[in-house]
């Protein structure tokens, strides 16, 4: 009996987003691995076990759902958004390089998702609509230096920017000393989105601009993106602004 | 009766990546639009008009859709891939922001989905394991001087480097000279994917480094990964390696 992997992404929130892919994947494990509130997400079926673990026990659990498909089961590790943008893929691939052989002789399948900025940036428009970059503000296991050097490389060469991971109970000072880098590259006016829970029952979306972007709090479960100079608004009445990154650029931004 | 647009993305294949959301969506509608291949995709229901167009049509296309709404109809707007990342929603914001009041007030709803970038890592391990930029190569709406600077700033920053529309039949040199421009940031073994048509039948993945990268077809279905320095290969015995970003960097690269 040879043991499988697969990774799965769940998706930002509900059942709406979940594909028929990881549907599948999900039917056909044997054991179901990953951080406790997605697992809470999986509807539980007879003769799996499931096996909850915490935040910040990645490669731990990588390495239990490896050690468990190499004893032969089905097992399933399931992600929020897609499993390859800071989730899972990544400890699962550093896990199996620094395991036993016999880890990568396992057939492991890895279910993409939709990610937390797809979400977010569909709730208000097309703010990713032309080059971006992507990042996690997170600085345990980057030096801070290189977070601050990756903001002005992106800003100065006119991406679009979505943040990940922009806050924590340990680092709540990281996002506004963001903020403040980002100031001295791009215009005050330039759109900054925040979508916290999106898909879930708690979704917020703010829409403000770079200088007053201090004054929305934001979290683990938040995702930000700050626009470039060229991104724009389109007031509605009643509603959020529309905010868009066009599909031409002049480069006015650097 | 007020009309409606929803903005579907489908994912970059088949009907295992359509969410439920984005499946509500389409059976809600009562016109479809869409690039005819990617309309091509949707199961035809009774009732339903379908308006399929080109691929270089993108501003026609949105007016036509949004014109629609206007009319009272509920309209989907079929992107491949997902909406928002070189597709249909930046179009549509576009043509509204430019158009008639009325079309401000239409519910305008964007439906996220599986865009090919994460499809494309999610077969090789984990390429977008860290920090990223996304990048068109297209410079059918800007000036290449800017692409060329964006690539400069994605592999300085030490960026991995995700390529959307690489070669067309009008440009069918600029991967290459984009790959030479690389080449004077990043190590010649730095490791470069090609995804082609995932999640289709005729799916071809490859798996290089940015010295031979140029011996790779690559076509506009082709989505491009470009490492970073600190990307790396878990050698399989009988598959390809294993390719992906760790979470953790040093900033080595630059």
């Amino acid at each position: 009996m040879s043991g499988r992997l697969a990774l799965i992404g769940l998706g930002p929130g509900d059942a709406r987003y979940v594909t028929p892919q990881a549907e599948a994947a999900l039917a056909a494990a044997d054991a179901l691995y990953g951080y406790g509130p997605y697992l809470d997400r999986v509807a539980p079926r007879p003769q799996q076990t499931r096996h909850p673990s915490d935040n910040r026990e990645e490669g731990a659990r990588a390495g239990a759902a490896l050690a468990r498909a190499a004893e032969g089961a089905r097992v399933a590790l399931v992600s929020g958004g897609d499993p390859g943008v800071f989730a899972m893929a990544a400890a699962v691939c550093e896990a199996i390089e620094a395991g036993p052989p016999a880890w990568r002789d396992l057939d492991v399948e890895i279910v993409p998702g939709v990610t937390a900025m797809l979400a977010v940036a569909a709730r208000v428009g097309a703010p990713l609509g032309h080059d971006f970059c992507v990042l996690s503000l997170s600085d345990n296991l980057k030096p801070w230096s290189l977070v601050e050097r990756r903001l002005a490389a992106a800003a100065e060469g006119g991406f679009v920017l979505a943040i990940y991971n922009p806050v924590s109970r340990a680092r709540p000072l990281q996002l506004g000393t963001a903020f403040a880098e980002l100031r001295r590259h791009l215009p005050a006016a330039t759109p900054v989105v925040f979508g916290r829970a999106v898909g879930r029952a708690d979704e917020s979306i703010a829409v403000t601009t770079l200088a007053d972007a201090d004054g929305v709090p934001a979290d683990m479960a938040t995702l930000v993106i700050v626009g470039s100079a060229e991104t724009r608004l389109v007031p509605r009445a009643g509603r959020n602004p529309l905010v868009y990154t066009p599909r031409s650029a002049q480069g006015v931004s650097a």
